[in-house]
């Protein structure tokens, strides 16, 4: 397999991104290709000592950055990383592409050079949530549509279990739609319709989803538009992030405070990891005809190596391909409607 | 001042409610009429020791329950507590009305026996939000309509900018509007055309405010629709809890962490208090013809209290005739469009 790394995506690019891609070679065999500013590029695998030819680079001379307008960014700097990376996809020299930047560029990217998996009116980022003490769920959407058809939202949910299934091992696993009530009677048009088609799917349709519900792991994958997922995802990060802050001021207060929290300490770093987003290989592009996979734009080397080795089953398990397999179903639902 | 209570809502009724209203009536000189079934209330008030005449009961033998219908129950339900409150306020014979009980049938209370606010299209369920360190924030819808028009936005801003200022004191209260993104371009055809009143307003307001802010205390009054609002809550309410509960595990696996834990038990407690809605005296129904609020189905004794002491203000500084004072600016700003 050959796997494509966006070389200058990130806040930590191109360092840990190289240094992740070295960290991955040493339990894979695949070939590796990072696509970027080969000086700079260069310059990393020389300062980690590596010399081997399983990572190569491929040079680009552009960056699209987080500030860039997405769909211009791909259809103007075709010299970017990102544009050659995803090309790649396209032409069959690659199999998997990686990259921490610009989420809007990348399913852009995948839109308009990968197209749409044939039948999938609307692509969606989906992205792993951290379920404590449990493992993870598949939020999907998260942003790429923040108005949905009902048929929109049960493409997420088909596209989302086979993902769950193919990719991270869960077996049947549990869909839930995000409401204001679990009751069929409760939420939007757009959410009770979506609710009538998910029924007559064949995914594990648990329901409606109450947020409460959701971060003590409600279900497997956990459908929503776009606008809501987005709030979900954001809204989580926010709020843990200010929870670890006070317990921070708190536990440092006064010297009593500080031996407590020196006595908890090994606890307080497993309470943390609880909350790495890093460990589950990052937020695929569901419904593109390509395997992309958007990592956190602070990724580190360790979230790097994880998208790398979390991402090949995507594409050993023909992910693409099986969704494509499953939208002739989806067709009969919504028409039957 | 007549404060009429619900003493057949929520969780805890009839104990912790009639025990609040002891509680309270310590600091006020107000009358308070607990409306619910007279042989439970005045137990408790018996077994408080309670014999003064600045609590007063008002039978009512029906319960509205959670598992009610809203709309049904207060067609129906007429001898209930909540249905005679709300009519209590409708005849002028009370101030104010704060129940635990069922939501939406409060809402409809609101709606069906008070009716709007002259020129609101769309009354909302206000809640506050706390920010750790910091506050509160009012957070505006939080479910009443899970789907708005840019106008309901606007109403819900403005209602939300008078209650901040007038009940809890904050001088020009900046508001923000919920999006995916700060920039003007960003979210649905709704938001973006809300975000255009807005501008036009004569609101604090300070733009888009993405979730990951929100618990860091982005903006004082923090608009979006019901169905955002609803999600925002209970997403909060459920990553704490599990948050606080994985910490409660963690530290009491062994006997160094034990040790460390009752070291910061202090601390602990100052955690779980930053995030008790309880402080802040519940959940304004803005946009109907009279001061309703609803207090969390689990309210203690001292959020009882609470409710009552910051629903003074309410009634007070007139928050219902400065909402309908405001609609003529209202109706402006939307017919220019």
């Amino acid at each position: 397999m050959n796997i494509i790394i966006d070389g200058m995506g990130g806040d930590n690019a191109p360092f840990e991104i190289v240094k992740g891609c070295i960290e991955a070679i040493r339990t894979i065999k695949d070939q590796l290709y990072i696509v970027g500013d080969e000086a700079q590029i260069l310059a990393v695998l020389k300062e980690q000592n590596y010399k081997g030819d399983q990572i190569k680079i491929i040079h680009a001379s552009e960056v699209i950055t987080n500030e860039d307008a997405p769909v211009k960014a791909v259809r103007t700097k075709t010299e970017s990383s990102l544009v050659k990376g995803i090309t790649l996809i396209k032409e069959g020299k690659g199999d998997l592409f990686i990259s921490a930047g610009n989420t809007g560029a990348i399913m852009a990217g995948g839109l308009f050079i990968l197209g749409r998996i044939p039948g999938i009116d609307r692509p969606a980022i989906a992205a792993t949530y951290p379920i404590m003490g449990k493992g993870v769920s598949l939020l999907v959407d998260t942003g790429a549509n923040s108005e949905c058809k009902p048929n929109n939202l049960l493409e997420f949910a088909t596209m989302g279990s086979i993902y769950m299934e193919s990719v991270l091992g869960f077996k049947n696993p549990t869909v839930g739609l995000v409401n204001i009530g679990i009751e069929e009677t409760k939420g939007t048009t757009v959410i009770k319709a979506a609710h009538e088609l998910l029924k007559k799917s064949s995914v594990n349709f648990i329901g409606n989803v109450e947020a409460r519900e959701i971060p003590k792991g409600a279900c497997d994958v956990i459908v929503c538009d776009g606008f809501v997922g987005n709030v979900i995802v954001k809204l989580s990060e926010g709020l843990a992030w200010n929870i670890f802050k006070l317990i921070k001021t708190k536990f440092t207060e006064d010297a009593v405070s500080k031996l407590g929290a020196l006595l908890l300490s090994g606890k307080l770093k497993e309470l943390k990891k609880a909350f790495d987003y890093s460990e589950y290989g990052g937020a695929p592009i569901l419904g593109v005809r390509g395997a992309l996979i958007k990592i956190h734009g602070s990724s580190n080397a360790n979230a790097v190596k994880n998208a790398i080795l979390k991402g090949i089953p995507y594409v050993e398990n023909k992910v693409v391909q099986v969704i494509q397999n499953s939208v002739l179903e989806l067709e009969e639902i919504v028409t039957s409607e």
